[in-house]
């Protein structure tokens, strides 16, 4: 059926088109879905209906999906009965808890990307997934529909190293000190990653204070040319897409099946020939024990081999934020400092120095603690971070002070003398949302102590900032109701007492 | 906020309103759902955005949604941040795979029935109880949710009777029969069905060639007083309305898991005391095995205990359609002829009257099956039919040859002498869905012989009715190549070779 576009000023991210009454009539649709045949495009889109708004022989087009391909009003498009996705026979097998093959897995990782699936298919898979799992062949097979779905970075070298942290852990800033130390070295280092979904901040909201992250996979591949590394935000590069879909479902649900697959495809897009995973572990993190790091490692290391990629797994501690700040611009100016050797942060030193070496080992085996130590001491990783900040658009010469920080803060003080005993970095996490994070980059929390430091009465603890003094109210209330930081004798051993039953508010964390 | 209305001529089904995109922005509002406070309605609805159709302070409100709350034009509506509903704590939870509360469950049926969830919520909530099942403590819990958040039938009597056959079976017109004779008794019966969702004809369907079926709860109440039984469809009767959404997503993903609490909501809902439920049983329909029908018969027991109904299970045969015709006209047309003796339908007379047996003996133990037959042969039971069909508002004089039939038909006649070794039910709805069955009530088949008759090379097997030509031919062709009708020696063994693996088609029979 031809159909005269006529398009609607309404954006709903999906695909959607408007059919009057009788030309739908006519279709014979099942379901709810058709296919517009555009040029070289086939669109499928959900149907709504109306009776005098869109004409016997029009079409209404919402205009983000004419945006997409370019619709204008006017044209004639020819419109046909969908009929059902090829993938939804593989759905159904994995609802039933059987095991897809290769055939099956990319139908519908294909299926997700053309946007042939709908709300009800996409979320019956991952649900299903996670009830039953996935064997490490098929999730080979995901990450390997993923990258074939997708484009690709083209770099021309043997060796490309990359680093991923299943997330989670405020004020982890390793990634702006590790990426331009390892360039620094004289390795390839094409970090891409994610802006915070449920987290306080994404290594790319924090790279994003220093330099321009939205970058193309062209100019990404341009700025690794030149200068060994790079951070950029992964969201619009269409490296293994399929993800992107995924993640706003699992979003909703508070579900992660797709874990493993995602990050392996997320690297193997960017060519990484050498991986170091970071699974930092603890109890407001995403792995809350070492056992659990190690199950999560064994998959890794399993699915990395089918790939054939050489992967490092880092099991680190997680039971405090890394460093002393949380939040984009607060870490940022953290890191830069770190990099200027203008502030000593022993964890994040840490840290890094042995993920460098985790990954250096994976090229060559040995020692390269010192030469790590020494790339740090000698400024020789600050000047790359400058060059790398250069390459992507930012001012070379920056300094710390430099950094916009939030207008209001207030200091959360200690009303006991002792010792600090805990700090819950999930619900440090979320008092920093409260404050403005991720989409406010100069909100979040300073730390003036960590787990062991000696407190007084009346001695800072936190310091708040954000950009609206509600804000600062609200976020100060939740660290002393869910008794973010702890603070005691040594041997206080007391966490809560609980009076009556009630729901725990856990949190999900959906950082990879 | 409060905005303007502004109706837009689109049909969604869902309740969407368009927001201009500073409005959107000024909300915050979290994932994409906001509350609209009008009069004494809440009505949460998904968010579109626009720069220009809808100017800020503006709200586009799709015109389903206007005319379900009398919404006009050029009104004022107070437009809140909707927040998380409750209910999605409790849906997380089982997805976790854990046990729900009545208060979960509660919280769950009414943000359903108030449209407060959205696709992706609703689907992980199937997918999950799918996987993880339900205890039967559960599923009462649903049940009684579902029904304290519709709406009830009040019948002053004691005893109310009622049947339900866990669906599927091609040509099963026993309630046609059942209803009637059960009210020629004395006994109260307010008989409720769907329409045909897999099947080729739901009992509604059948009815509706009768008499009228769209009732409110008021005029049934009416009936069932007039004439001690009726023939409804209980799509537009609000009893246990939750299921009636659930259903929508069910079919998409060919799953159903609320199969028990649903059915179980539904005779609830119009008061019923005691229930028989029928499980046919064979290759083509959704129990496939006595087994398996013991094993959901136990459900049904222990379920029906704490909802306090009394419940006898009749496992029945399956094996082939009952009677001899399968399409909405067709079986009105034979119960009507069975009901005044003009034919005789061997296995429909046996399988109503050992229900009709297990019902009464519900109330009282004995044995029925005299009374029953006298019922049947003195037309007590068919001058009750047409009682219900008066009072229904059908033509209470009918005859069998009033009721109109397809224009087309051709037959289907056996290439080989032997007898008939299968029928196969489940392929035969599909071949009368594609005559155009359920919508075309006149379509449909008929089968001239049964398993274990003789035939000979030239016999008539089936005869397939239809309105459109091109249908006829397409059914024929899928009735040879599915081997619907299995003809050979009686000894003949081999069902069929399969040379390489394809993915079977299995039918989804979503009929309770």
């Amino acid at each position: 059926m031809l159909l005269k576009v006529k398009i609607l000023d309404i954006f709903s991210g999906k695909p959607i088109v408007v059919l009057n009454k009788k030309n739908f009539e006519e279709l014979e649709i099942i379901g709810n879905r058709i296919k517009i045949v555009y040029k070289n495009h086939e669109i499928i889109a959900s149907v709504n209906i109306s009776e005098s708004l869109i004409e016997k022989g029009e079409i209404g087009v919402y205009r983000d999906v004419a945006q997409n391909y370019s619709i204008k009003n006017g044209e004639l498009v020819e419109v046909v009965e969908s009929g059902i996705p090829e993938s939804l026979t593989a759905i159904k097998n994995k609802i039933a808890g059987r095991r897809l093959d290769y055939k099956e897995i990319y139908s519908i990782i294909k299926d997700v990307v053309s946007g042939n699936l709908s709300d009800i298919e996409i979320t019956a898979l991952i649900v299903a997934l996670n009830s039953f799992g996935m064997t490490i062949d098929e999730a080979a097979n995901f990450a390997r529909a993923m990258v074939e779905t997708g484009r690709t970075l083209k770099l021309d070298s043997k060796i490309i190293l990359d680093k991923h942290s299943v997330g989670g852990l405020s004020g982890d800033k390793t990634s702006l000190i590790l990426v331009p130390l390892i360039a620094s070295l004289g390795y390839k280092i094409p970090k891409t990653s994610s802006r915070a979904i449920t987290s306080a901040a994404g290594t790319a909201d924090k790279a994003s204070v220093l330099m321009n992250v939205n970058l193309t996979i062209e100019e990404m591949e341009e700025v690794v040319k030149k200068t060994n590394g790079c951070l950029v935000w992964g969201g619009t590069l269409h490296l293994a897409p399929a993800d992107d879909v995924f993640i706003r479902y699992e979003y909703v649900i508070g579900l992660d099946p797709f874990l493993l697959p995602s990050i392996m495809a997320k690297k193997k897009a960017v060519g990484a020939t050498h991986v170091v995973i970071d699974i930092p572990t603890g109890r407001g993190v995403k792995v809350k024990s070492i056992g659990d790091a190690e199950i999560l490692a064994k998959d890794f290391l399993e699915i990395s081999k089918l790939l054939g990629i050489k992967v490092n797994i880092c099991v680190t501690q997680g039971i405090q934020p890394i460093g002393y700040t949380i939040g984009p611009a607060l870490e940022a100016k953290e890191a830069l400092e770190f990099l200027m050797r203008k502030k000593d942060v022993r964890d994040l030193k840490n840290k890094t120095i042995n993920i460098a070496n985790a990954l250096l080992n994976l090229v060559k085996r040995g020692n390269y603690f010192r030469a790590v130590e020494n790339a740090l001491n000698s400024n020789k990783a600050e000047r790359k971070m400058r060059e790398i900040i250069e390459a992507q658009g930012g001012n070379k010469n920056i300094k710390p002070s430099d950094i916009e920080i939030a207008k209001y803060y207030e200091d959360f003080v200690s009303e006991k003398d002792g010792f600090v005993l805990w700090i819950d970095s999930g619900s440090l996490n979320q008092v920093a949302r409260i404050l403005g994070c991720p989409k406010d980059l100069s909100a979040g929390i300073v730390l003036y102590k960590k787990i062991g430091d000696k407190v007084k009465i009346g001695d800072k603890i936190l310091r708040l900032y954000s950009n609206s003094e509600n804000r600062i109210d609200l976020a100060l209330k939740v660290v002393k109701e869910n008794g973010s930081i702890g603070i005691g004798k040594e041997y206080d051993m007391l966490i809560k007492i609980l009076r009556e039953a009630k729901m725990p508010k856990k949190y999900f964390i959906l950082e990879r």
